[in-house]
């Protein structure tokens, strides 16, 4: 377990100043109480006050997104929400959940014998049982990127697509690029649908023409690229966006190996802003999440619920990072 | 100025209650402080604290929106903002602002001025100045109803409309109406412009064909029934659902005078749910927002940005209320 002495290690700080920050003490700054709590979650730390009676528990459900290691998409996400929570003085269980759990238990079962009262899920996929059975959970509940009507016990958090989707567009559009083309995630989703809706608009918005032989539906994965990259080039596409930055990872080392330069042939744009976005070749232009907001927006959004606010959309600002693999259209072709 | 002798016998609790749900003592309940601070902003008690240094200032402004009086839309948004603000002490002004003070000042300069850390902004139209300044203002702004797109600066906080008018649509529709008409309030909103969308999508997702002669833009004002209801009567309205309340009493009176009976031959639907909703005779079925609640999210929302959390849309669920001016679709007349 992590000691006091390793966190005041990490920060450059006393080991008093730690106990301050852990315990609230009003006599160091609230910046860096702050810091201090946050660094202590981040590290794993676990105080006597987190197992005290005044602590209340909520869960983070995961299906299908990985969030152990600090370059997974999922890690900011999950790390955000803890760290609000322990602030609140709420204790966190992160549960891995499989579609076989949701097939044998009901949700609201699940949260009421282990004593959740609320919960945060992450991953979850529109035709997933425990969505089906959400429609009517009187359990307070925040979704990231999936939203549900009409019960006030259930908000969503996310980061607007449209506007980040707008802004990619309009940028290539700037430079000249026409031939766009749109290689996002999985169908199934609500994110996937919001984007692919967002793309179409901001073509039109720009005077462009979206064209089918441009876009395709792959998976949340590297693999996408090389069942769909091929036509795009193929159809004289100069520019893909992509639904994440793992597709566009794919897309990048596809045009490479067809012998097309990014971004002197091809610009290519990502979706989220992880870590592996600054390491690729070139690195990669993308649509920044906001990833640690996010987790600490829906705890936040998830505490309104428990105290009968009926938050119902939470979306935080993308923000379009410019790196190397994005430039100007390619003069055309004679 | 209010005393804590007055805030004690309001809430039945003695004067060293109060004293302490002021200090923040801790051998009161967090549920009784939280009373005790909440009467005290809705009395209009100030605190030594709140002259403090601590103390950070933020602004309400005010355009073109009622607020004073508790039949007052703006009543529950403005206290609601003020007493989340007291308890992140944050201290208050409320300024009405006209078109002419927007010409003679810039936006920026009267927060920098004034030492406004961040300002939340009700009543504002589209084409009002400051609105063309917040495309780029870099003080931290919460507007009500109306989103600046691609500003991380600013954030939006409102009702989702769609929800809205899709429950009062469906609901309408199974109880047999098919000639649902809509007067919507002014022009150049961006609420509005959402419930027309809303309206227009609702009516299709039931089957149903939004006519032309049954839908009109108003104003936000009761008066607004009269020029608009008679064309909606002699077009074969069986329901008018409107954009607020006040157009919505207007409706039941225009209705009235002619003739109709409220609900056996037109229902009625407003939206807000403001303490007139009660007192219409037939009592008025309306879509709820929780404008306390607007208040206290605007609130969060501001602080998000004031600590630079991009929170972008922030929107809190409507609620149907059914009272008596809906009812059953009339029979058809042959």
């Amino acid at each position: 377990m992590v000691t006091i002495k390793e966190i005041a290690d990490r920060l450059g700080v006393s080991i008093s100043t730690v106990s301050k920050g852990l315990n609230g003490a009003s006599d160091i700054s609230d910046e860096l109480k702050q810091i201090v709590l946050d660094t202590a979650v981040e590290m794993g730390y676990s105080t006597k006050r987190s197992r005290s009676e005044k602590y209340r528990k909520v869960a983070i459900f995961v299906e299908n997104m990985e969030y152990n290691d600090i370059d997974d998409f999922g890690y900011d996400i999950v790390l955000g929400f803890k760290q609000n929570a322990f602030r609140q003085k709420f204790e966190v269980d992160v549960i891995p959940v499989t579609p076989a759990l949701q097939q044998q238990e009901r949700y609201d079962t699940y949260l009421l014998k282990n004593q959740y009262c609320g919960a945060f899920l992450i991953g979850f996929a529109l035709h997933d049982e425990w969505m089906k059975q959400l429609e009517t959970t009187t359990m307070p509940t925040v979704l990231l990127d999936n939203f549900i009507p009409e019960n006030p016990t259930v908000g969503y958090v996310g980061t607007d697509s449209n506007e980040g989707i707008d802004m990619a567009v309009k940028y290539l559009h700037n430079l000249g690029h026409t031939n766009i083309a749109f290689l996002n995630g999985s169908l199934h989703s609500k994110v996937s649908d919001d984007r692919q809706t967002a793309f179409e608009n901001s073509m039109k918005k720009c005077g462009l023409v979206p064209q089918k032989n441009l876009m395709a539906h792959g998976f949340y994965v590297a693999d996408s690229a090389k069942y769909h990259v091929p036509g795009f080039l193929s159809n004289g596409a100069t520019a893909i966006i992509c639904g994440n930055d793992l597709i566009a990872s794919g897309v990048i080392n596809e045009c490479k190996m067809r012998g097309f330069r990014i971004p002197e042939d091809i610009s290519v744009i990502g979706f989220d802003d992880i870590p592996i976005a600054s390491t690729t070749e070139p690195t990669l232009s993308t649509i920044r999440q906001e990833r640690n907001e996010l987790g600490r927006c829906a705890l936040v959004a998830l505490l309104s619920l428990i105290n009968h606010i009926p938050i119902s959309i939470t979306l935080l600002r993308p923000q379009l990072i410019i790196r190397d693999s994005s430039g100007c259209a390619p003069v055309e072709k004679k």
